[in-house]
């Protein structure tokens, strides 16, 4: 599966895709059963972009972002592309000129597992990034690799089509057949953490409200009035 | 002292903390003698908080949070929460909810070497959390811990009602008996200092104004006047 | 060559060095030939700063920040200091006195393989810091170092005097004697890639632009309809 | 997929995963045209193990090796169990009761994206171990996941039944259908590997068996008398 | 409590240390209800060491070994030196003269967060040290720190007196208080795990020897024939 | 200095080669007055070995060995090859080819601030490499770097011909022109030394040897009977 480019791939309805990006990533991943989440390397190079959309994947050799430029003409509107080297790698693979191209096609934004540069000018692009790394080391384009392939991106895998939800807290995988199910179910889920919110605000507590208490007892939790009861146990 | 939760602990007086806030973490760390801080993975997730108060302590079990939510019952007005599984952990242990249930208490804030969630809604509210990660990683509700015992968060050794002072330069720890005394060492500190940046401010120099040149001569530094006359050397 | 102080080094002609702090790193980095750049571990204290400048190099003992106070003497207006620890440290060197120092003197900003600290304080002066860490860790004056002999900060050789050239994407060293040639070909490649810009905001291909087809088919790359064609390859 | 055990999967012919050991990962790996590599943050427990076998996967919850216990179950002579937890966890899941239990159906190693323990038994034991993380850190049995289902292990996808190549290098996924393939490329690159080694012991050198003179020369590549000849450049 | 010394600690029973030591990292942590282990950063430094002892504790300045000369003459036969820098350091603070004159009084080892060296010669000597790096990077003599307070180490509080447990999978610590009942725990444990290790030998398997198969059940645990079953799911 | 072959390099003498290897690493970092050790995560990939010989260095570009092949010719009996990346990589650049073809022209062992492979085979052949991964991923051929330039090695600078000392504890660099010297303050050292441990090993104290008893009291140390004395301190 390398030196392969796939044209046709699934796609979420934009509807699905706009209500995943306003549920949020921690919300769309309790969804989903807590699946599909990216590690915690991958951060946003600004703060506040809150996207959603279907992948097109590339699978890069480490340090070549030749597939950057070949993804970039498998991309429509409302796609999100998720980049991944072969082997670690925080070169700065993406910047200004590749995410003008990507702009201008109508993508929301990228998810690399490596590194990201032209901050500054990304970031008044408002042209969101996730990467692990910053660095304006930059890459060649000797070796090819493959697009839109079945990929595992900082410990997720995500099959081309596949809607990916970024945001501060950071990115999630849904399996884009299951997109309007899980979108039902993070709203189900945020408008029950409404009225939970609302009580928790007026200073009920948690243990009462989520009936805590009875099986903290059962579990053995044990009261005491102060630090000098804790001698002798 | 697993599964035990101790309801009273001693508190830092009011003023006293907000002094320590206004000193700020680095100030305090020297008054402290160089003792107490965290290490510098605990990250704020938004610049510029600043906050000074007792601790409530947290300890868990690795991706479980059920004792944040005991820990909640426990605090007052102007405590910090300080939470530590017992495991290395990035999960999201912390978001918006326990966020709005502690605000309504008046919790300032939350130390917790861990991961923490809901990033946006944090920054909105003004709670500000210290973390060694941002993570959307839920946790479960299984296994109990304790609160308000002796904790290592972050290399620091916390007790409860110890006070917590943290901000953009990260997180120390002042016991709660030598709060007083610490704070007036800050503000000495502070006030001597005031007229040392006063004078730097004008060019005086630092080798100057705390007479190093002697010393410096002592310890056999040599000027020369180009790098030429380091051959041979 | 510890425990020395070179007076005189070559410094870059200011109109060269501001040149180069409006080309950026990235372009700067490329117009090298990929050399000179620091690790991507050193990050800005705070987004958006852009300085170039001559470097006044410290080599420091660990956790012993006495160089710096002997590097301030030897700094002009327009110079940036780099810093170097001889051990892994990341302890705060540096702190809003030094900085106060420093920018009295016309120093641009620092640059220090080590911690930094009084963050908030930084940012509102504006004194630029590119470090691996943040910490309130204070630092002894026990141990001399040497100021202006190479050192290797990050990865990057540093020869003082060689133009330092930093911001939101990392740091790049350029020789002193190429300061001028480097910013030569970084206007060149800018201006080539304004047109470029253009064409791609445009919705015109880089596969396109930069001819990339024939190459491509050369190395092998397949294009398939569906991923259904992935099987049996 | 949460919570779902398959029961049947494909498995690689016994002889075809006894020459892919043979080769070892860094050859495989060559011949599989460098994809499948797992990141070097999985090390062996102890040197000179040498296994391939199919896989048997894992998905887990944080802290909760519950799934092992139900993985063995579907474990067969000569297989290979893969364990991933579902967020980055260092803890130790496996020790020398599950290999016991694995070593007694014809398991042949533990490949595991988390910590393991019981170092000193599972050495004497020689049931090799692959991780990112030692740890005496025990788990719970509390929350399920999945067995046979396909998984990111340290970077690299793993379906079920893929084959596990696993050494001193680290550790490489033959997907099970290109498994005999892939041995005989990697037999033909060893053959021919044996011939360069007699050669380049006998102190020919690789610029002329590999012929890259020429090539070099175009790249541009210059050969100076000493070093003084570098000034000016 | 900087710049403090004290002479008499508790010390643990020598046949409960040896007991502890006996029954290993993994099990006593087990026992203690998975307290007081360290990080899994702390590694040793060669295979196969496994010791127990009470801590003479050591508070260090960073990059600085002079409380370790300090600290030799508060140990007695039997002793482990736990050696704590107060910022992250991996300098070399202890090497072959330490562990000569720690050797001489019958230390049994050396725990430290920070850095060793004199590899082969400790090794050479069978004289164990855990530590999180491995560096020639000497210390200096210039700040006191204390002997003999409590520390933190690793994420673990550490009280004079108290019991080290250390060995190929890490380093955990007992209360000296708890240390006779811990192990009588740790023994308990062990043989019940003799039988259960007897009869996964044989081929039983753990699902059925823990009765495991009806709370999987509830759980929601699904058995699939074969992976075309998970479409749909 | 990109695509560029220095021919002729200085080399230290054999003899004194012999001797610093003999010294060690950490006495000669030592003697050089702490200056010139690479950072720790540099390690060998087996134990015990023990080299010193002069630099021929190579700077590579990402993932790529090209110049590793260019550096074997310039190689003679005695030499240390020192590899460094142009950004940070794991690859595997070395593997057992290479270390045929560098074993044969009687080169001592290598030195990468990246990946190497074959480890199995290289510690068959006694070929010591000094690295900060390892890992099988393969390196293309393509882009050409320098051999025999100044590199910045994981933190020490490396001039060709520079002596490079490396053992278990790690890697320190030598100015070629420094090395009788350095080897000289290394042997009057390691002579005192000898003393020292014998005294050591027959119980005297540190304390008593090094006379610091009253330097220590000199800065504040205090000595306390036991703990409850620290009460109010």
């Amino acid at each position: 599966m390398k030196g392969v480019v796939v044209r046709n791939i699934p796609r979420v309805d934009a509807a699905v895709a706009a209500g995943l990006a306003r549920m949020g990533v921690a919300t769309v991943h309790e969804a989903m059963g807590r699946l599909g989440l990216m590690q915690p390397t991958m951060r946003p190079i600004y703060a506040g972009a809150s996207i959603a959309g279907s992948a097109v994947t590339a699978l890069l050799a480490p340090g070549d972002n030749w597939m950057l430029h070949v993804a970039v003409e498998q991309c429509r509107k409302g796609d999100v592309v998720v980049a991944v080297p072969t082997s670690p790698c925080t070169d700065g693979y993406f910047g200004e000129l590749l995410a003008t191209s990507m702009a201008s096609r109508g993508v929301l934004g990228l998810v690399i597992e490596a590194g990201t540069r032209d901050i500054k000018a990304l970031t008044e692009m408002r042209f969101p990034v996730w990467s692990r790394a910053i660095s304006a080391q930059g890459t060649v384009k000797e070796t090819i690799g493959s697009v839109n392939v079945p990929v595992a991106c900082a410990g997720a895998m995500v099959n081309p089509g596949d809607v990916i939800v970024a945001d501060d807290d950071g990115v999630v995988v849904v399996p884009v057949a299951d997109a309007a199910k899980v979108l039902k179910a993070a709203e189900a889920r945020t408008a029950k953490e409404e009225s939970t919110r609302a009580r928790l605000a007026k200073g009920e507590l948690g243990l009462d409200i989520y009936g805590m208490r009875e099986r903290l007892a059962e579990k053995g939790l044990v009261y005491l009035d102060s630090a000098a009861d804790l001698k002798g146990r």
